[in-house]
């Protein structure tokens, strides 16, 4: 038995909203494959956030199903997509973007984010019709190592994917910590008209299933639930989804769970550099990557279930905390102080 | 507003009993990715119940994805599969089976059954490397017509596939409705020694969501997770799909729902037939097709919902009236006495 | 050993004007990937032929190879392509199209070719995103079993394709066979007006190999060399290809290839009829369908090679004897011979 | 008009010998696809020469088909190819490997080569289900910069593979040239010990076109013939390929035109050296890769063909010459003269 597990957001099942929710709804018969009165309800929350009317909104189990959903309907079976090696298309998806039959062109990256030099050089590299075509941008926010895109960033981004033709594509299986950031200055509208599509995460930040995959592009939205139903992401019981996005987006409950993650995270964050230790990243979300001493991991992981991320040398290991929406500051402290104990 | 809707049997969300589990564990961490406690306890009442304990059990979110997912991993790209025209792979999958990159090899079917007779012949017209070379036959229970495969039906096919090195895949989108039907005379656990691989409808029979994959055959089993990982069908909180499993599999309930779903569609037909009205198929399950003047049914629609299925001539249509876990005793009633005011 | 084999058009090597030409031009240093001289001079050649201009002239080594490269290039994923039974890509192709992720819609046709009638069902049955979008119409001109759609029938299948939106594709491996028939009312001109996309075929008219593709949709030509690249259909020695089409095009050598063709499927044809005997189509191209009974062929098998086509009844089968530009006056009457002395 | 075009090896036709076995097999029927007698006679020169009578061999048109074709039969859906970046499959395929769904492990190299420390990497990273399986390891002999394997790097690599249980594939687009090159200290026949599959180059060294893939592990074997026509890459007239690889092997044609390759790029690299260039890499083959200042290059450029390969700094590019068969000793020394007087 452990005290308490750090390895992901998603060890718990869901906000007791939605369980409520779930419950209320339960017996209401609606017709099936999100065509139901309560995910068009959850669409309307979702466009008014998003503060574009005219976006498609479609809600599908996962974040690997989106990635490949999204990449695979926009792109010519000749055309690929842009990505840090560190992207979750890249390393985490078992090559699912590969096996709808797209290259993905990977870059380093700085921080975990993609920088518009890099793409115009990937651009520059595919120039005829021996190597694949760049179509689209894949980026993350957060990213898989906790940070973010700033607004200068990300706009800059986003002018040079316009000017390349470019689909700019954002997973947002992380999108609430990332926008309820301390460090954060790009609100959830102004994202909108950045990206062409993108998916705002459900299931790392208190739903039990679904993320929303938003189409902004209108070029993009035709036929896309044709993708949908044949990649086997279309949904009998559309309404599961549609309810959790209704809840989520009814209110703040949404943000404010994604910044209670945060906030755990800052205060996990400032405790361990106040016991001395540093980090890998500066992460201003809910990952952190604190180093410590191999023997300091062993004895923590008697009690604690996190992941080991990076050996930084022989004697010291980055390891991953992941804080969520049901993580409690007693959680958090009683961890600090355990740390304290060790060190 | 409509007084009840016969369209499916996903109208509702989940048996009270599984909302209740939902509930109940709802803040225990679990690991992700199906590997947690709960769908181990799932997995260990499906092979108790399937009565093999060598079988591997899978849960993914529904059946297009299970269907695309089986065939795809089971098959080399030049293999083909073999299903009756009314096939839900055939029709009503997007060609999700072609996207993998897989032909359907067609035949006409008895009953929404396939025939060994045409198992062999498309077997025998497929002879060497400039066609298709035949790896599967597809098989669903109930069928898309609600008819059901008798013991001595589908232990013929199994022989012949066994003798012919083809792999037997049955869709078990609606298997309890298949299993309690008045005419059944085939257990779960002889059903599990004549296919190679087949999947246990949940959404379809009282789950919000989800089918359980069941692989008989050793040969088939290695590496699935990678498959049900790049297809984006393995589910983070893959709790959700364990916990409604484990409480199906809990005493008798899975049988329990499906069963009523029976009953309540002999009553419907019961009903239908005494009030003078002839049926499509003589469905023994919980899909029933029966024969309604077309003006009988605009009447009817003006209350109920429920799809035309075939124009019968001019003046009457089949249409399908599907039951579920849900349905009751009075809704039935309350049908049958308005459709016999109508008459 | 045999006296003569009419098993297909392609048994021979190259008429000796290909051979010539590869021989005159073999020390001439040319850039790669028919971007040459010679296969630009056989693109003009090619566009003055067919009477357009601007359409696109693409070169790749066989039949199936353009089959499914077109198709993939030209739809999206849940995109489908409707076929007659009989066609090309529904039998012998090992399943190429599928194998690009795209369903075949199948219909029966009448004598090997597609009929509006089917066309516009396939459109109508197919309406949601739950089944493939039909999106091309596949035929072949001639087609599988000899026969040829007539310019009333071909500009009334153009014509609802336009009305419909798709697109028009034509197989033409024996395209010269099918212009050059007696009973063809319909120039190479015309015909381009009338299908967005087809082929010439050159292996089964006196090339050593290759096809040539004709785009004459504007819409459908952007970058369709990344997809030959992709699929592999890319000649470092595209000049290979290039110099087998400027020499068939030079003067009437093609047309004059394939009339021979079909004069001495003709004077077998009536040979055989004289000697009493039926047939199993009425081909009006280089594919005839005899009719003999068993022991005839058996008979006949000991000196020819040919195919057998279809079992007729318990005592005659109908074979296919196919004709060349390589085949000659005696050896049509030498079969006739010997077939007159069995009988 | 230009004195003469290094851009590859595969400017010009063939070699006089294969289009007088054209010529003289010209009219003789054979079977189609492949199984023909002359096919038959090449396969088992090419037995011989390889020393394995058991290999299956088969003929293709081109590379890239044939790269795509064997790792794409040979793997499945969730298995991956490591390879070096400067790889062709890497490239320069228009992302054919994963339009067949294949991900593709791409590792720095060394000298173009790969090394067993960067397998072993690949395959330690890659060690659960939510990445793609490392499967097998493509190299090229000769490399795309012109280097080759030594015996021992090739020894330690194949060892490597078999405790690994990968697939070691070769692209032997230039074999000939590494095989007759001055360095070389390996036959083909430990070769063919040492990889599980690999195809014979025709077309960079003589041939109009063609490549023999070489399949020696018999469990890789099976069904290949249905790949191989599924891709559309079985030529109606396989006798095409048949004769090249049956004159390529009668003595040794094949290495002799290797050699003569080989030798004239050494007497380019001789001579551009003993002018005072230096070179990127340094290639015992028939590509090579001086070293220029910008001016003279462009200078050069208006007598002859040639690529730039990479800049070195702001006033030196490496360009990148290729020798062939069909160069003369004339050649070579006018070039060197031509850049003496630059200089």
């Amino acid at each position: 038995m452990f005290k308490y597990s750090f390895q992901n957001d998603y060890s718990e099942g869901a906000h007791p909203r939605i369980l409520e929710a779930l419950t209320k709804t339960n017996l209401r018969q609606e017709v099936g494959y999100s065509e139901d009165e309560i995910c068009n309800s959850a669409r309307k929350k979702i466009l008014a956030a998003i503060g574009n009317p005219d976006a498609d909104v479609h809600f599908v189990s996962g974040g690997t199903q989106a990635n490949l959903l999204v990449l695979s309907c926009f792109m010519k079976p000749w055309e690929s997509v842009i990505a840090v090696e560190s992207g979750h298309i890249c390393v985490h998806e078992t090559g699912a973007v590969e096996a709808t039959g797209h290259k993905v062109n990977v870059v380093k990256g700085v921080d975990g984010k993609i920088t518009p030099g890099e793409i115009q050089a990937v651009v520059d590299e595919h120039y005829f019709e021996h190597m694949v075509k760049p179509r689209a941008v894949y980026i993350s926010q957060s990213t898989e190592i906790g940070t973010i895109y700033s607004a200068a960033e990300l706009r800059a981004i986003s002018a040079l994917c316009k000017k390349l033709d470019l689909i700019l594509y954002m997973d947002g299986a992380r999108l609430g910590s990332a926008l309820t950031s301390s460090r954060n200055d790009l609100d959830l509208k102004e994202l909108c008209s950045l990206v062409d599509a993108f998916y705002i995460g459900g299931t790392k930040n208190g739903a039990l299933i679904g993320e929303a995959i938003v189409i902004n592009n209108p070029l993009l939205k035709p036929d896309f639930r044709y993708g949908i139903k044949q990649r086997g992401a279309l949904l009998a019981k559309g309404r599961l989804l549609g309810i959790q996005f209704d809840e989520l987006f009814t209110g703040t409950l949404y943000f404010d769970l994604a910044r209670h993650a945060n906030v755990m995270a800052e205060r996990l964050t400032n405790g361990i550099r106040s016991l001395g230790y540093g980090f890998m990243t500066d992460s201003p979300t809910n990952q952190i990557f604190p180093i410590f001493p191999n023997a300091v991991i062993e004895t923590l992981r008697k009690d604690y279930l996190f992941y080991d991320w990076a050996k930084m040398d022989e004697a010291n290991t980055a390891v991953r905390l992941v804080t969520s929406w049901a993580i409690t500051e007693q959680v958090v402290d009683e961890f600090l102080n355990d740390l304290k104990k060790i060190g």
